[in-house]
């Protein structure tokens, strides 16, 4: 196995990060551009990490009574067209479709033929076609809520993509809620959002702040949006997850009403909230370092491989069948919500087999060799520790304690990036300090700055834009557990502004 | 409750089949028509149904060794050309991306803008974009088998929809393998038919006949499609799964190659196959009565309602406490691959409560009033049987006896849609008994017709276009388990003929 001042990853996170993200990703097996403009195709390996996430993500919406369903990709432009706000912010990115079906030409090529009479745009978000069918589903106070969820793929024509964080065609699900009182709604958006808090604290280990979005940063359509920022080891924010309140907007736009108990008609009161493979860039940036992604257990594609070492002239059938029974009895524990995941890897390729898995980030690797067998034991290393580290343990007290290594793997991986994210949050009142603290410190293709700085806001678009145009620094959000925190404003010095979270974001 | 001779669902079956259908799902709450063209929404009870198909199939590949991979959703009019028959079977039924954004036209509509230099379709089927991928993946032996399935969405412009059956888009997964040897590619073919096969008849119910289809029901590029054939009420035939055995037709469209054992390069053998939202209407048709669906318990969206009887002046709270302690109870029971799923209705809405859960075809029905309570026991009602009857059971027996319940009507469905198939598939020698066999034999706007015909086929396309043309009549299949029958063909009397199955279909 090289030497660990060797890294897997070229260049390193230090030397370029950006690269270095792309590099990971090849190197993990996770997935590739496609040969179609800005799409991505995920291989299975970082699929798995979404299905765990779907699974996951699925499990907490029904236990709050939500339901799946699903509504068409398509939608009507007339339908887009219902809510002003929502189209203005969708109109610029959308893919549509204005015929329906091909014709060789004379020149022998396929031209589009069957112009439709009103084109169709493939879903960016469903408000307005989901709104369509609540306005037919929904006619009395006893329909509500109404509390549904869609798993699927939608479309935003981007023009700088990035896989995982910034792709034209997306996998995520949306969440759509309708209720009588805006109260009610406005407690829905927050349990949603702790929700996506949940999801990425105790299975990604990826700690976040949760908030609430300047009317700039706000959903298009939204009276409020909330979200989880995370920050990266390159101190950006990635916004993790989004819950918007949308007040009467929407029910206004698809007429959904319904009869109250007091026999009067009302506008609903909806929400939606959306969570995207966007998470799977989370947690490569958020763990990864320059051997690779580190899968946290709770999440991971997979949680151990197991490596025989099958040397010409040895054992080999005897190292093979050791090698499944240990396989089978791992299989059989509980872990989480499942059984432990078992991979064999038998390939004889010399040190590139251990190295191809420590670049895809699985949990725990396992060597058995003969001489590991006469002892009845395994070489167990551990991906979030020193490559180099390997514990010898009896095989019964591996299989004991396999449960109890991967969550120790985990919180491992949670309090490093919380360590992480609260060395790098700094609390900023002076204009100076502030303006220093988001230049970047170093010469690299990679411009590190200083991370999340808590300074004072006065609420106006003026000051947020001048913040933004200076430095490309955004407000992310407005944290929702502020103690009431209050300053002079970073951008006009205006006293007794609001603290927020400022930083560079993806 | 209504007495039975009144049905709860209009048209029946004999009366207007198609319309019982539209009825059915309906009355059910499966689905609806969307305000787009074709597009169908599928509702939470209807797609609850769905998750469970998704479940058993997904753990069914998997233990085959597929995984799971997404791949885009729009495909390049370039990769479609690769393959002569498979373009020229999908162009007509396009969907065609042709502009990525909107601007608001001088007369204030919106209009399509920022023409594609090459348009993108939206994915009628993923071969020659998963082609694409498997083409950089696969270099060796060494990579192969790959085995890979995607869930998604696909696209065909149906002109004539019914929702589950024919709409322009729907929910499917696609396999797609690629093998070193024809033989492995075939074996593979066969094998995920014989799963589609056993999800049907364990799981749906549905009894099938497995078998090839003929060169011109073949999927547009095959080299071999096998099917599965099931017969719904009014006698017709639905395909419910396919799986190709593609050659290496698109091996050679999309290059994909390999270096075998023996270093020469060779072209991959590969296969793909799917099922879809599809099956949800082969469920409703193979066992929905006249007053509605009724679900299989090993698919069913949920198993048992409980029904409160909360009268003016009883104690309704002990009805409900009850209620509720009894949904714990059967909560905590193992059933298949997962746990009982309870529902409970308290809504004091009269009989109508009880005729929502019967049309939406829930497997049992439990009725809980002050009277029940006093005696510890539950009134149970089983959709498969007559629906007046109701059998008192203690408490305790219900719940230890709930699985073998659902299980009984497990069977009993499945028994009753054999006896069904059997009754109307019949051998036949004679060409004017064929031509009887087809000819409707009522006078209602549903016609009904014999069924399947086992018929000998001498294997030319004209004698199976001769009665295409003459009954709409199809070949479904040379079914796979046939004993070498042989006979004069049913169309033009050559002796010696293949014996196969002609129904009408969907």
């Amino acid at each position: 196995m090289k030497r660990q001042s060797e890294h897997a990853i070229s260049p390193t996170r230090s030397e370029d990060y950006p690269e270095w993200y792309q590099q990971v990703i090849r190197a993990s097996d996770l997935a590739e551009r496609s040969s179609v403009r800005g799409c991505m195709v995920i291989k299975p390996w970082g699929y798995a990490l979404w299905e765990n996430i779907v699974r996951k993500l699925d499990g907490m919406f029904k236990s709050t009574g939500v339901k799946n369903a699903y509504f068409p990709l398509f939608i009507p432009l007339s339908f887009l067209e219902k809510e002003a706000e929502h189209v203005e912010g969708f109109a610029k990115e959308c893919a549509v479709v204005t015929h329906h079906r091909l014709e060789k030409s004379p020149e022998g090529g396929l031209v589009p033929k069957g112009e439709l009479q009103e084109p169709l745009v493939v879903r960016p978000t469903s408000e307005t076609i989901i709104g369509d069918s609540f306005s037919r589903w929904i006619s009395s106070y006893r329909d509500l809520p109404m509390l549904i969820n869609q798993w699927g793929n939608v479309v935003r024509w981007e023009m700088r993509t990035r896989i995982f964080l910034r792709t034209s065609e997306f996998l995520w699900q949306e969440g759509h809620t309708v209720h009588a009182t805006k109260e009610e709604a406005v407690e829905r958006t927050k349990m949603m959002l702790d929700i996506y808090a949940k999801l990425a604290e105790d299975y990604l280990a990826m700690p976040v702040v949760k908030g609430r979005k300047t009317p700039s940063e706000r959903f298009p359509g939204a009276v409020d949006t909330l979200s989880i920022e995370a920050m990266m080891q390159d101190r950006k924010a990635l916004q993790a997850g989004t819950s918007h309140f949308l007040g009467q907007n929407f029910a206004k736009a698809s007429e959904i009403k319904f009869q109250s108990a007091k026999e009067t008609e009302e506008y609903a009161w909806t929400t939606s909230w959306g969570a995207s493979t966007r998470l799977i860039g989370g947690i490569i940036m958020t763990h990864g370092d320059d051997n690779g992604i580190i899968l946290p257990p709770r999440i991971a594609s997979s949680h151990v491989v197991l490596l025989p070492i099958l040397r010409k002239g040895s054992d080999q059938t005897s190292v093979m069948s050791y090698t499944e029974s240990l396989a089978k009895e791992l299989q059989a524990v509980s872990y989480d919500d499942s059984k432990i995941h078992v991979e064999i890897d038998d390939r004889q390729i010399g040190g590139a087999r251990g190295w191809e898995w420590i670049k895809k980030g699985i949990p725990l690797r396992v060597e058995i060799g003969p001489r590991d067998i006469a002892q009845d034991s395994v070489s167990v290393g551990r991906r979030d520790k020193d490559l180099r580290e390997r514990v010898s343990m009896k095989r019964s007290q591996f299989v004991a304690e396999i449960t109890r290594l991967l969550d120790d793997i985990q919180n491992n991986l949670y309090k490093r990036a919380l360590e992480f994210k609260k060395t790098h949050t700094v609390e900023i009142v002076s204009k100076n300090q502030f303006y220093e603290f988001f230049t970047p410190i170093n010469q690299n293709k990679h411009e590190i700055h200083g991370g999340f700085a808590l300074s004072a806001w006065c609420g106006s678009d003026r000051c947020e834009e001048k913040i933004k145009e200076d430095l490309s620094v955004t407000i992310r959000c407005i944290p929702l557990d502020a103690q009431d925190e209050k300053g002079d404003c970073i951008a006009c010095g205006k006293p007794n502004s609001q603290q927020v979270v400022y930083a560079k974001a993806y």
